[in-house]
């Protein structure tokens, strides 16, 4: 499969990473061609990895990953262009987050979320939500945690869900442990969960912790 | 010990039934001394369990459980009065929701909290938000769902914290399943939990579930 990670932070570079090491092609794009950061990820990530700008490593790609910070997801979206990502899986990973005077604040949050303001402004993109609740190592290696801990899928197309749910299961996720929330719009209860992650983050000291939904029955 | 209970729907009822049973005096909180429903529940729910005001309930308590809807809960307390509850544990488990349009809304949420509101507004209580995660069935009898699953507590007052865990392990949760994310604070991201909680009902078609918090050290 061929891969566009959007964000060479630690998020863009782990999942790029893995899915190259899956055997994927996969370019990391960022806004500019030649970013130090993208150019020595792909040097170090082996002979299907690739940088580019945006609209490069969309263009190319069959499923497109946001892994930038949720407050610029929308321009660099619009920067990969529209034309890009008609009929592709996009994958949202991102959380709406940024910190206002050292308080986490969250926008949009509640009556709206980022997952579906990236399907209403590409409408003909497959937007699947997942994975914004766990850290980028535990992304890619759920075993980091013992137990069986889910993850979760948003979206309006079940085609792409189950393409994601397929990735998911190269990552270590398998079926069973990925749950379907419905709709785009339950990308609101799992960009929810971010304060409660980072007041866990703080009570565990470490990252690699995940929630897992025990039932009675 | 001396509980009021104030609410007399669903949660308060089974969170009154489970004190009452355990041996402690109950009074069951309504807005009037002769509330059918809060009559009943005293005649079936044993010797110490009994029904009066809003007022009369918090007087007599030691510890003081808000159980009305979040959307009153402010309006209760001041009707209960903060004479009454003054120095006392006030123990929040409800969720500032309300439907509209037949839609979930929350508020306050993200930048505020209910927890955070009853503190500010009796600052004399002392205030922990607990057990709002889970369904009440669950809150009174955790083993209805398998695993080590937890509950949390959110306050600034670690005596009154510590006085809560104590109830909680008379319910079932033993101390290491009741996790303390911090200061009252904290109340956000648990009540920022519930579209989650609402979308896993829908999922799992019940509410006898919970999160298990997995880590890998």
């Amino acid at each position: 499969m061929r891969y566009a990670i959007l964000g060479t932070g630690d998020v863009g570079r782990t999942l790029g990473g893995k899915l190259a090491e899956l055997g994927h092609e996969v370019t990391l794009g960022s806004r500019t061609k030649d970013n130090p950061t993208a150019l020595e990820w792909a040097r170090s990530a082996g002979a299907g990895a690739r940088a580019g700008t945006f609209t490069e490593a969309a263009s190319s790609a069959e499923v497109v990953v946001n892994a930038v910070g949720g407050q610029v997801a929308l321009a660099v979206l619009e920067a990969a262009g529209a034309a890009q990502l008609d009929g592709k899986v996009l994958v949202d990973v991102a959380n709406p987050m940024r910190f206002e005077d050292g308080e986490l604040r969250l926008s949009p949050v509640e009556s709206d979320s980022l997952g579906e303001q990236i399907q209403r402004a590409f409408p003909h993109a497959r937007v699947v939500k997942t994975l914004n609740t766990v850290n980028s190592q535990v992304m890619v290696d759920p075993s980091l945690v013992p137990g069986e801990h889910q993850v979760f899928v948003s979206g309006e197309d079940t085609g792409a869900k189950a393409q994601v749910t397929s990735m998911l299961g190269e990552f270590g996720w398998p079926p069973h442990r990925v749950l379907d929330l419905g709709g785009i719009r339950s990308a609101r209860s799992v960009e929810m969960l971010l304060p409660l992650w980072l007041d866990l983050f703080r009570h565990l000291g470490h990252a690699e912790f995940n929630l897992e939904v025990r039932r009675g029955h």
